[in-house]
């Protein structure tokens, strides 16, 4: 007798060793994975033989499947099978939708258990050595969506502009020239921005400036989502370190043949 | 030739489990590590056999090193040993202190990676089945220290108490009292708070409230830090899903004998 159990477990940002070993245990026990354009399919290689794979997410802006129909997969496979695992990209919880997947799952008599994954939202300014807080510096950060349910900007983002906070957008390039506008307009148009597409994964693109002209530089790059915006003085602090770091490195191959890594053990 | 390298390693929220492969490749080549009060010692078991282990944190927030005295720590031993890993609770870059020690690593040349870790500040509520965001209530989330540079409470949590966002408050259980009436005067006497204290850990106690009554409930159970307090309505939509899904496994439980575990693969 086995009962159904839905795993919603986050994927990570998109390198695939930035996973938890808990996500990984689930995705190996797995009977089906249902999974996202942002999960990193190179964690489907931890799942057993015999698991079904499905892809459920979004490919070009286009739904490939409504959320009334990921729900009704979700519950449809659980009731079948057993062991559902619903790997999301990032962290279920933020910005994951994951509470209507609970709902429709919990009202289908199924079991969810939540594995945490490294939200793209902390990670993606990490990997570019951009500290969200910073003693003196920032206080608190501030994760908001560009994506409204209402499809509009978020209120929150007008609060955001005016705190001292170092804010983190997430899905907002369409929206970028409208959120810059509302920092300006909170006189901010000297603060840094730093945005990052495709971040922790190969093809990862970076670009910096400022509130006032981020949304041109975004522009002549050809920047899109998935991207993360990050706005304010923090970025500088990255910037700066990966300047340093980069001259470290520099010194160490300038001092011996060959890179790097074929000196460490 | 060993070049040092210093790699700042979020250890994750508690459970052992919650820690990325990329963070135990890291701990299993360190030839040291240094880790915090707030690190599980149970990853200490996938360092190698000739790894230093050494605790640099706070016990019952008393110093057992300054942050000057950690950041020489780091230094002498990257530049004698190689490898050092600096093993951090959560994320290094969420009230980590890691810039400081990138700093301080970089000025004596020392090139330095940042390995995310699952921060508690998502990771703890998501346990208890809260999402921080929820479309239509929470659009996004802030996440403040109570504990500032200056000793005082942070600005932004005077803005934060106006916004609609979810808020999250690290180590402030001192200051719980002043925090909650700050949300009292935004008019937010009636918002529910959960405070999580040692989340994901087996240790873990969870109490729930409002802004007016959680001080005196928190008081009650004698809750401190290493707490998080999570502030919005979101925190009810967690409490709701950890009823329904405990009547999910009860009727589980009492369709067979045993616990579900073992009718599990």
């Amino acid at each position: 007798m086995i009962f159904p159990l839905v795993s919603l477990v986050g994927a990570g940002p998109g390198d695939p060793e930035l996973i938890t070993l808990k996500a990984i245990k689930a995705i190996e026990k797995a009977d089906v994975i249902l999974y996202d354009a942002l999960a990193n399919e190179e964690l489907l290689n931890y799942a057993n033989d015999l698991c079904i794979k499905k892809f459920v997410g979004k490919r070009m802006g286009c739904h490939f499947l409504s959320q009334d129909e990921i729900n009704a997969t979700i519950i449809d496979h659980a009731l079948t099978y057993g062991r559902v695992v619903r790997l999301k990209g990032g962290d279920p919880f933020v910005f994951g939708r994951a509470q209507e997947e609970i709902e429709a799952a919990n009202a289908a008599g199924i079991f969810v258990e939540i594995i945490p994954g490294i939200s793209s939202a902390l990670a993606v300014p990490a990997m570019q050595m951009i500290p969200l807080t910073c003693r003196g510096i920032s206080e608190s950060f501030w994760v908001v969506t560009g994506t409204t349910k209402t499809g509009g900007i978020s209120t929150d983002i007008h609060l955001a502009a005016q705190s001292t906070a170092t804010v983190v957008i997430l899905m907002a390039m369409s929206k970028l020239e409208m959120i810059m506008d509302i920092f300006s307009i909170a006189g901010k148009r000297d603060t840094p921005v730093t945005i990052i597409q495709d971040g922790t994964t190969k093809n990862e693109k970076v670009i910096s400036g400022t509130v006032k002209d981020i949304y041109f530089r975004a522009l002549n790059e050809g920047l899109s989502n998935p991207a993360i915006i990050i706005v304010g003085e923090v970025t500088t602090i990255g910037h700066n370190f990966l300047k340093i770091q980069s001259s470290i490195r520099a010194n160490e191959l300038s001092s011996v043949a060959g890179p790097r890594e074929v000196f460490r053990n």
